[in-house]
């Protein structure tokens, strides 16, 4: 691996464990195994390399979500394949987890990429229960883009609750109680 | 007010915006207005202190959420009552942000509070639910416990998709659509 490549990697561990707030230049030189002046030689700062950092977070997230929620099934197993995906939850979302960082609120290069992602995973989600509507898979009463904040909201709050409790458990007790609301009438 | 008081109130504000990684005992003198020894005098040290902020946030937490969740109201209506109290959404939940600081999950000491609080309110959410089952507000089949981890997780993943957006709508969407799911039978 390249410096600039340890430096991001590096990044990405720190912001995912520490935050932005609670992650210093030295922390992520240390763990990169780079020079005092490797950071200013490859990025503009701790902002600059962040959000490089974000991005890659961002974009994996992303891959990895279109896989289960444009992988097989029927609307309902897709959002229930997304909610149910394997996660480390105890160590929280990645992304999600930004948002309750007072600097990266508080700049908006660094929180685009952070809305962006949200705001893609709900535009998926959003399809996917107007697809489930029209297969009336879901009832018509149902509002596409409410239940898909809802979805990203429980998973997002899902890691609040297994987080305080430090119990994986209580993350998914959320996720049933959302797949046992949303499923299907036919199925009940 | 007290020093120590004061000490107490600008922890906990701190906190709130910052979180616990992100305040040093400085910042938290500085706004108290008290001097280097007093924190010293008052408390054993940083994580004491926040100890006394977080407990204290706790409780009126908790007295607020009392208030709504037994209040007046069908199972139903306390429900959508809780989910859509005023909040000021943008600055997240006062509890629920402390999971992402990884100090304070850390510390068995610092978390106990945090748990207790989102637990406490899980149990006031699920009997809720059972009361809206015997009455035949909710359908048998809802699992009052895995609703109430759905509805604080909602809750708190909502905080979420509003500081990531800038925008409390986006809060507001995630509860439409949970309560739009929630809705009573007979009303559908």
């Amino acid at each position: 691996m390249t410096t600039s490549e340890r430096l991001i990697e590096s990044t990405r561990e720190l912001l995912w464990e520490r935050g932005y707030v609670g992650t210093s230049p030295k922390a992520i030189l240390e763990r990169a195994g780079a020079g005092q002046g490797s950071m200013y030689h490859h990025f503009k700062g701790k902002p600059d390399l962040a959000l490089a950092a974000i991005r890659r977070t961002a974009e994996e997230l992303r891959a990895g979500a279109a896989g289960v929620l444009h992988g097989p099934g029927t609307p309902y197993e897709r959002i229930e394949a997304y909610l149910t995906r394997e996660r480390e939850v105890l160590r929280g979302c990645p992304i999600g987890r930004l948002t309750m960082d007072p600097d990266v609120v508080a700049s908006e290069e660094l929180r685009e990429p952070v809305d962006e992602t949200l705001d893609w995973l709900r535009e998926q989600l959003a399809g996917i229960v107007e697809e489930g509507k029209e297969q009336g898979q879901f009832g018509p009463e149902l509002d596409g883009e409410a239940i898909a904040a809802t979805v990203v909201a429980t998973v997002q709050g899902g890691y609040v609750l297994a987080r305080a409790s430090g119990s994986p458990a209580d993350f998914d007790a959320g996720v049933r109680g959302l797949l046992g609301l949303l499923a299907p009438r036919s199925a009940v």
